[in-house]
């Protein structure tokens, strides 16, 4: 089984064209779509989405995950293996929030070229390389059969971790939701056990509840989403429009102690 | 085979980790989405949805349909068996108008806990309580080992029939396509077989036609549509966008009476 | 395998019905979707889609391509069989740059009514006769089953060709992708091999590139795209939006000759 994770959309025949390079060589393989809306180039969501959801999936599932700016430049092409998946991508950051939970057993260097399309273009490298290159994986076929083991360290992601105040946290949106929730790179240890304030845009939001019936329509609310970060929504309205939020906007959970 | 039908969109990860946790039960399940693009918290549009669409698809299809404003609240969660089909939903009126079509044989609310993933979210019931739920029914389990049957009646969507008027029926729509076509609440009955005319929007249309051909481009159109309901549409054009037409908007079908 | 292509996007559970069709025919089908995104309307973009997609998919095949203005009306459906594949689609020109890469065999009309769903609606022929006549390839059956082998030539796509200048060649934008690149209807042959300027929207380009690494970030960049044409995109930005650029839009490319 492969699950794809892109920023190509889908209005495109990309992601589509992806699927015959696999079918093709897979003719049984089960596909499925993470999604391809990742925001353009954003490899900092992509990271979250895919370690917010790798583990729902069954042991031996090869994540295929393209987003790439830096396609058709030096950049290398890796596979990681853990204990019970694969991870193919970029290597630019994209898998540095999901192992930091998985522990890698080996990673591989994506350069043997007779696995890839045939004729492998300048800018398409999730249809000539990535979708060639996890189709053999699927068909059991050993890691070493699409590249080379490395050693050297795969590039990570610029810490995106929460700062700490003197009396809470500061963080800052990391993904907006089709309903407009803001989720945040903060969790349930960033708003610790007492009473939180949660500060944004102007606004200010009394207490994390636990589900959005928990405060009136159309009032703002803040929750542990269902991916374990703290996340802030207008109950049954879309917050990021409503307040023109978007990616990165700072938010703070200040903490008030209670009085001996 | 399973069936998908939520407002999730596509742009997040939340459908695909559905699939994920289906599959990670029923490796061969075939899975279809019927659409994700119901409009944020529109019970209404996606009961339509189902009861234009759910014939379609093979006997034994069992339906995960998840438009759920109330997650997380004491709403209770149902699978309905019919002669044919499973639907899985909240017990909002979801499902209502396809029970108006499809007699329920047995009726159970889903309350086996050790069913659900093992962390249940107090947001995200579609991957942890309704993707569960149906999974096990794909496997061929008996609809008790998700829950307790139940009889009970369900919430029923409030009437949105139309409303007969002296000389014809006063609808409204409840469904704008892709096209920016315009479904109605009203069918062939309303329209009846006499000369009609239709307005909406300040906008008057003469008579029913069959088909998109039958006007010249950028005219408007009505007709009875793929789903059994009057349509209004601009020819090769989008009638939602260019009249500035959203949900709810009221139509009047008039009908002239023949002189004896 | 089935692939599906069409206008109909995905808000609407009208992609979601023609799979039940298919299924409800052909359990075991596997069902890819190329698009659904072919702007409204737009035959030649689908006509693109299917051209620069198709040879990615394993021999056999089926493609279902539904982008039909003319639903209702007398225009012809066919399914046309090449040596490795099938392609499905009204006869309005949608298959006419495949089918300048891929011989016919076989040329069938769509005019077994017995094959289709029972009650044939004006506006609907995806689900209520092209998918059914592509499920019948997909079991195998002889494409005789389906309809009336004819041999009177297929309607054409009016030439969207480049039109050749004293010092270089007139193109347009054919389409535009989820990046905003600007895809045009012109290939290698018409960029030569000398230096040539490329002139768009008031926006000149120096030179084909390899790929978006070879410019600064923000600048613009003329390449050989992933389908063979020529595209012109920002680098990590949106040209058609930067630059308010639409389907149509006139390219020029200006052929230097280096002096002797």
């Amino acid at each position: 089984m492969i699950v794809l994770l892109t920023d190509f959309g889908i209005t495109d025949p990309y992601v589509g064209v992806m699927k015959g390079v696999i079918l093709a060589r897979v003719p049984q393989c089960t596909i499925v779509d993470l999604t391809h809306s990742v925001a353009p180039f954003n490899i900092g969501e992509a990271a979250y989405f895919l370690e917010s959801s790798y583990q729902y999936f069954p042991r031996g599932t090869i994540f295929c995950c393209v987003v790439d700016p830096g396609v058709g430049s030096a950049r290398r092409a890796v596979a990681v293996q853990t204990e019970h998946y694969f991870f193919v991508a970029p290597d630019n950051g994209l898998l540095s929030l999901v192992l930091e939970r998985e522990q890698p057993r080996q990673i591989i260097e994506l350069n043997h070229a007779d696995v890839w399309v045939d004729t492998v273009s300048a800018t398409f490298h999730g249809r000539d390389v990535f979708a060639p290159a996890a189709a053999l994986l699927a068909l059991g076929k050993p890691a070493e059969s699409i590249g080379k083991p490395i050693v050297q360290g795969l590039i990570w992601l610029e810490s995106s971790a929460p700062i700490a105040l003197a009396n809470g946290w500061r963080g800052s949106v990391i993904s907006i939701d089709h309903f407009g929730n803001l989720i945040t790179n903060c969790t349930q240890e960033h708003v610790g056990t007492g009473t939180t304030t949660v500060h944004i845009a102007g606004h200010s939001i009394a207490g994390i509840q636990r589900t959005f019936a928990d405060v009136p329509k159309g009032e703002p609310i803040a929750y542990i989403g269902s991916g374990g970060r703290v996340e802030i929504a207008l109950c049954s309205g879309n917050a990021a429009r409503t307040w023109n939020v978007g990616y990165g906007e700072t938010v703070v959970f200040e903490t008030h102690r209670a009085a001996l």
